[in-house]
């Protein structure tokens, strides 16, 4: 049996305490280096599978402080507080520079916790939209190798089709799910949270280089709500908050069919003129 | 003329490169350990200080690993990679464990910021509430030293006043401001955006321990338009929206009084019961 492309992407091999290497995958190609969520999945990935894991994510930070390229990759994860039922992880990506020394392309932060149940409520209930089976497949009208990855149904904010400069808003809601079945799980969910294309685009319906620089992911759902979801469909919704001085602000939800709130996740990122 | 009481707990001294020592101060003390935002604003000071920095902060994320404890601290704040525009820095804080070998209780992430003049709008406008002089004087009903460090006049979403069980919303909005005038500034708005209590306490009109694990700050304005806003108050608005197995999400805006939004905030923050 072959492995998911999304489990072969985000595939590290272990080098050494708190060390692994990596490649990128050209199956998850974007403009340029890889799709920022499989480069987020692959830093969560390292924690995920390193022996000293106490609980699961509750918090990720990825910085992308360049973009990374084709090619392999050391990655570096280290559970650098362990508390009784929290720990703190650094982890950083480098590659080899243009001098062969290893330059920083990725610093990312993550907290896993050992999770209880406790009173819980959701207040950002899952909105009222057709259902994914209602609406029409969708081709998303880009030619980067990720976008093929994913099957997206648009319920609003789908990309512009003229590019008029008649934007008025920036949220977008869309069904979405692995293209190629795979069930969901805490990394499946972290590449999915940087699925929305530039809210910019949308705003001012003018496409300009725009690239996400910082993201993080609050993670409300275990493994084991995640694995209720199994290839089931979760509705996304993004929207910006600010834009100013070639920086913008993201703030996004991820629900599952069943209403779920999986989780918030929130970025700012770079866009031109 | 003596400093103002935030710039003396924010101070570090340069003990090396990339190396500073600090110390708590009893002025923003909380229930246990200091003020989660004095703490924040203390780590964005060591790259704000540090002889390699790049433009201003745009993004800060900090990972609170253990409560500080009274007395020194040490800062690292290590510029990991320095692009044409951006800039990524790496920090931590640390203290003596009970061994004396230095343990990490804070680690951080922030990026700086070259930021240039672009097409800019908020869409997020400053909410229809009455204005700072139309509100009596509030005193925050808490015994911590820190609550005193601030002048809050709340317009809605008060901490209750019984705690019946009641709650059914977690939203808070208030102005605020230093208690002792201060100009605002990029470590005051870190400090700003960690002022609201914990939403737990306001869902459920339900007090029970609650505390930050990691906040993350996206900065819209830079120092020049904080300059602008001087002594002015600043209106914050927080809700949570989740609240799931012991940790809930909060997002927040925090707008200055003539309504630009000068940052968003969003944190994760555990909770008992």
């Amino acid at each position: 049996m072959h492995s998911h492309v999304f489990d072969q992407a985000i595939a590290l091999t272990a080098t050494g305490d708190d060390c692994y290497t990596g490649a990128t995958s050209p199956a998850y190609a974007n403009m340029v280096g890889p799709f920022g969520g499989i480069t987020a999945a692959t830093a969560l990935n390292a924690v995920l599978q390193h022996p000293a894991l106490l609980g699961e994510p509750l918090s990720l930070t990825v910085n992308f402080c360049a973009a990374l390229a084709d090619g392999p990759f050391a990655v570096s994860a280290q559970p650098v507080r362990t508390n009784r039922s929290t720990q703190h992880w650094v982890v950083s990506v480098t590659q080899p520079g243009p001098s062969g020394a290893a330059e920083t392309v990725v610093t990312a932060s993550v907290v896993t916790a050992a999770r209880r149940t406790t009173w819980s409520v959701d207040d950002e209930p899952l909105p009222a939209v057709p259902r994914p089976g209602e609406l029409p497949p969708y081709t998303v009208p880009s030619p980067v190798a990720w976008i093929q990855r994913y099957e997206m149904r648009p319920v609003e904010g789908a990309i512009p089709h003229t590019w008029d400069g008649s934007g008025s808003d920036s949220r977008s809601r869309l069904w979405m799910r692995d293209a190629a079945p795979r069930a969901l799980d805490l990394s499946g969910l972290a590449a999915l949270a940087d699925v929305f294309f530039p809210r910019i685009w949308l705003r001012r319906a003018t496409r300009v280089p725009a690239g996400t620089v910082s993201m993080t992911v609050y993670f409300h759902a275990g493994s084991a709500q995640l694995a209720e979801v199994g290839h089931g469909w979760v509705l996304g919704q993004a929207r910006a908050q600010a834009f100013r001085n070639g920086f913008f602000d993201q703030t996004a939800l991820l629900w599952s069919e069943t209403g779920h709130l999986l989780c918030s996740s929130h970025q700012v990122v770079y866009y031109k003129e």
